[in-house]
């Protein structure tokens, strides 16, 4: 698998200090284990490029308080400090290859430069079998992954795991923003979205309106309301939405707002929701879609570090890549 | 139904701007969907009517931390920016009504001025069939409003969302506080009461002395302890409360204290609980009583924005006034 | 049972206003019910003793955040305060004693000197047929209690309930720190803990390299991976657990590091973790394992003041107190 040049010229490779590496041989963190973008072994079977995407653009035009464009330097840091037992076999052996293919520049450009760029990007590590892990950035970082989807052109579910629907129109009929994503999607007209395969899983009835859940049944799709998968059990739910987005669809895309976790594990969001899901469970849903063979792509957004309470939050962002690294290693059996 | 314009006198509408209200009509609030108290259509079958009762004379005489009195502010703002597709249909056909009549005048007056004028407030909003949510202030909130179902004379059950037992002495014999309101209750001689009909759910051992449980025992009402709730699971043990409470009463009125819930998830109470309720937990007892049609008042207590984190507590307590809403949408029927 | 005079020279007692009272008769808190460490009666099946050892420097040596020597401090307050309505018939009924025998003098000590100190003072407590609960300090804690188990003599079991292993190698092959003392204890030439008999429960999988699950393996003990426990319920494992570290042993230590409580509801620790037990599972194990016959000392560590929020941490390590003498309490059967 190689990354052609063009794409890589998109991306800015993060400062050696943002990355945390371990002292000790015997404890070897993620931080110790990435492999350089251009160095990915032949042997690979299974190749995850971290992006990130440090914006707020969209929040801000949705009337939300900026912040996010710090999150993919705060998770990051937390990510690759994390003890690595569950993968170092898996990673050692070179079958699965974590990079860290750094940021999207968004230095001084709008968010529509910004999403063309990010759609060159995946669609680019899509196209050479790569799995994307992008950290946004605000729920609109959604958008271009879905055209690159689009443009791949193999029929795809999405499950947004959220609070809220982000289903709302575009500003002036034109503009995306951070409630409009999944808008985009429905009504997108040449789209490879299998039909009946997109699932919001976690909405809260508080956050999302009767119109909004009416325009998704429209569409064919899956509103699962938070108090239902309560009543159900959370893994019950989630193997449940992982059959659905992918009965139809090949290869799936999974998409997770952190405000989809109560504010208390996850105080430092765009918008934090009283009620939630724990860490245990969305930790849970992660791992069980990366060891999926159909996900390809995944990413985690609207972790605001201005608003988290020592880094608690950037914390659990950083556990939630361990985890898809973990479900991904799983891909490959015991090792 | 109408509301005596002696009640109205009483109370002091809120400010426009202490009431949000959103932009998109596809979008509506809580805040869009309030009816003014003397618009009441004829058609209603349920009116809830919220009243702010801003004080905690009774939380600094019992030794707690003063805060509570901005509750009612800090809550409403939180419930009126909730989106509403859980109730837009039934509020919408104007079979469910829902109300802000203001604040209760606490200015300038002392508690029991304040306690009288809640008694009235309430025993009129009753008398009219309509189903007071009352948002305290300190939990001596409760003892008016016990005094009100008293008033009403119908055989009532009340259950207490709490840690604690709020069955200590009265100061000096005659001055109630934050901590007293069930024990003024137990030994009310003319009591409406119902025999075994009062509640204590999610009382901690360490949040209750010896004597106390004695003292709810000895009337012959039930203290159900958090650590037999989780024994139990919380759903089982709250259907059987509810059973319970409405066993020999035809009404119900069901008090949250919002140290019920653990800390992580309510920091801004006046005495915080390290250990306690869930909000799914909280939020799904909260909904089934509102369904059950002996519920006719409730208040949530014990709110302290002072101590809150980025309005965390304050939500909290709007999703709560938002699924008792929910609740009694339910009784309506699929609409 | 008494304390030699000898070691009640290496405690240092507690100012009276480090120790909550009470002043209602009807609701004695922990703090009323202690009886000094000299007036034990002849009568008390059960002493436990409450020994702080106010130092972070093992935490230091580790590398982490310092605060923990304000633990002892902060725990007791919160402690004392509590209500005492599970324990209050076996404590009056003097069956059940519980002493607060004051701090271990760290002051101006090297964490050498501090550990041999706890060695004797425990050592001591676990002759005369005491109880000794431990307040920490950083989890270097755990090494001189262990000493005196195996001074002691008898088959021992220890259960870590923790997110790390703490099975690091010395600082130079000599100096132990808050990341070694399961280390130690493992390669300890003449130790008494028995075979199979040492369990870390908890642990994470980013919190813990894979050598150092190898290196729990070789010793023939086991590492309980939270994921796993979460699997199957934490009450089925941690019954498991303590049937397994009691197999072939008739004494057990139970060691409590808070960070195994997820960051929501114990943010005052010296390494945060984003996801972990709730409190409810904590108190759970705790009771349980107090309720145990073979239970003759715990300890509670890491906790950090410093960085608690609103007194949440050190009410939490209260409430752990407070069960742990419940279930001592419940060994009595009912009263």
């Amino acid at each position: 698998m190689t990354i052609p040049d063009k794409t890589r010229r998109l991306l800015r490779s993060v400062p050696e200090e943002a990355i945390f590496h371990g002292t000790d041989p015997e404890d070897p963190r993620f931080g110790d284990l990435l492999t350089p973008i251009d160095e990915i072994p032949a042997s690979a079977s299974i190749v995850a490029v971290i992006v990130g995407i440090p914006q707020h653009i969209g929040v801000e035009r949705n009337g939300g308080r900026p912040g996010a464009e710090e999150a993919p330097r705060a998770i990051r840091m937390a990510f690759t400090k994390l003890a690595t037992s569950a993968v170092e076999r898996a990673i050692k052996s070179e079958r699965l290859v974590v990079c860290d293919a750094g940021d999207i520049d968004t230095n001084g450009k709008t968010l529509e430069q910004i999403h063309d760029e990010q759609h060159d990007v995946v669609s680019s590590l899509l196209h050479a079998g790569c799995i994307p892990i992008l950290l946004g950035g605000g729920h609109d970082t959604a958008w271009p992954t879905i055209r690159a989807m689009n443009y791949v052109g193999e029929p795809f579910g999405v499950i947004n795991i959220d609070a809220h629907a982000d289903v709302r129109p575009l500003i002036d009929d034109v503009r995306s923003h951070s409630g409009s994503p999944f808008r985009q999607m429905l009504t997108e007209p040449s789209s490879a979205l299998a039909p009946a395969s997109f699932l919001e899983f976690g909405l809260q009835q508080t956050s999302v309106s009767r119109s909004h859940l009416d325009l998704i049944a429209h569409y064919g799709m899956h509103a699962i309301m938070l108090d239902h998968i309560r009543e159900r059990g959370v893994r019950t739910a989630w193997d449940d939405a992982l059959m659905m987005a992918t009965q139809t669809a090949s290869k799936l895309y999974v998409s997770l707002d952190m405000d989809a976790v109560s504010s208390a594990y996850a105080p430092g969001v765009s918008a934090p929701a009283a009620a939630g899901f724990t860490p245990e469970e969305v930790l849970h849903c992660v791992r069980a879609a990366a060891t999926h063979r159909a996900l390809c792509a995944f990413d985690i957004v609207e972790v605001n570090p201005r608003y988290d309470v020592d880094g608690r939050t950037a914390k659990l962002a950083g556990l939630v890549l361990a985890e898809v690294i973990a479900g991904l290693a799983d891909r490959l059996g015991p090792s």
